[in-house]
């Protein structure tokens, strides 16, 4: 383990976050993300850290050698996926992006880009768009991805097009949900942009790799997604993330 | 809408939320939930009312009309889902039932049954196994049901056993994960009950139903279940929600 080989000592320097160790080789990381840099959950946790100013690395995990299948990893996430993190802080150990993703707005919430509301009624808003992310974005556009690219490249199985048609005409029902949203304001939540615009942004860049027009053909999802895939946080990962991030 | 066709006036006896109208047709009612009786989301919302004691209506939608896709029902929800809900202390409206449970159980924080921790790091760990709820479990219990049950009853569409097989499938190998954690703890976030053990319930018990050999043969995951429907206020409602429930 990295913390227990090293000894950090803290100074004050920029955003009052940054550390040393004591051979200089890990300046200022605070979160090792234990994943895989072109994953689209990695990339989540990625570009939040890039928002909130938060350095990281990233320890590769070997999927192809099922190492997230081993009894050491399911001590550290129970149902063998990536990725898992580990505060540096404090040893402080996480899976699930998105629940990642709020750890850090959370702890930093006054740092970098503000990505949480505060207030109980704009929080609420945020959580039915939290929730519908999941339910009605995620949920469709993660297994299409799997059965249109995963499985036949990476597990040699062939694309169930009945399950491809099933995907596609139900992308397209929620798409029409998020162009009645995004046709009243600029983000998913109103005018800020917040953590759930960014949750979306992985699939989003595989929605549009595999079916444009379901994005192109609705002019407020379209201008949604170009902003945020134009974020100069995103430009910089959204093809894979950089191991590291030192700021 | 009942907000301006009645005059409330609040009084202060019982929990502090009590409150009595002029023609005391809805003594106490907070919150009115636009769903129906028997759905697995209404019953979601509910059963955090009743552990809260929140007084609610619900006014049941006609779906077999299809009056959750009409022009007025997609002002309110634009996916053209149930349920949602109008606040009648103020009319905030909010869909997606686990973004009104959120909103009911922090508006309600020091009444009733605590569901969401305050401490930072209890707080991601509960976050950690909302979004696994939904990732690992709602988006493949949900889709079985409707493919085992919905389709062939409501919709006169045969079952895909094709998609049936993929489910199960996958839902044995999160049960696996759940069984993981759960030899450790008592509830999906350590000791203590929160709203992310009641978010599951519904699709427990339709996973129960259909395939009760996947949680009877995972003893704590099976116990987890156990301990979750024997509670009062689930036994209640796991049938069809009451349709109102006014402390």
């Amino acid at each position: 383990m990295l913390r227990s080989a090293q000894c950090y000592f803290y100074c004050s320097f920029r955003l009052g976050i940054a550390r040393r160790t004591s051979n200089n080789l890990d300046i200022n990381m605070v979160l090792t993300i234990y994943g895989i840099p072109r994953s689209t959950s990695t990339k989540r946790i990625v570009v939040v850290c890039k928002e909130k100013n938060i350095p990281y690395r990233i320890v590769s995990i070997k999927m192809l050698e099922n190492e997230h299948k081993t009894p050491a990893f399911l001590e550290k996430q129970p149902f063998g996926q990536i990725p898992y993190v580990v505060d540096e802080d404090d040893g402080f150990m996480l899976f699930e992006s998105r629940a990642i993703c709020r750890y850090i707005a959370n702890k930093y919430a006054s740092q970098g880009t503000p990505l949480i509301p505060t207030d109980p009624k704009e929080l609420a808003i945020f959580e039915q768009a939290a929730s519908f992310e999941l339910n009605n974005f995620e949920a469709i556009a993660n297994p299409l991805y799997h059965e249109k690219v995963i499985h036949p490249i990476y597990h040699k199985i062939p694309t169930n097009e009945s399950f491809v048609a099933h995907y596609v005409s139900t992308l397209n029902q929620r798409l029409d949900g998020y162009e009645r949203i995004l046709s009243k304001q600029t983000y998913i939540c109103g005018e800020k942009l917040t953590l759930v615009d960014l949750f979306h942004l992985s699939f989003l860049d595989k929605v549009y790799l595999m079916l444009p027009e379901t994005i192109d053909s609705r002019p407020n999802v379209a201008r949604w997604y170009q902003a945020l895939s134009q974020r100069p946080t995103w430009v910089e990962i959204k093809d894979t993330a950089p191991e590291s991030f030192l700021v």
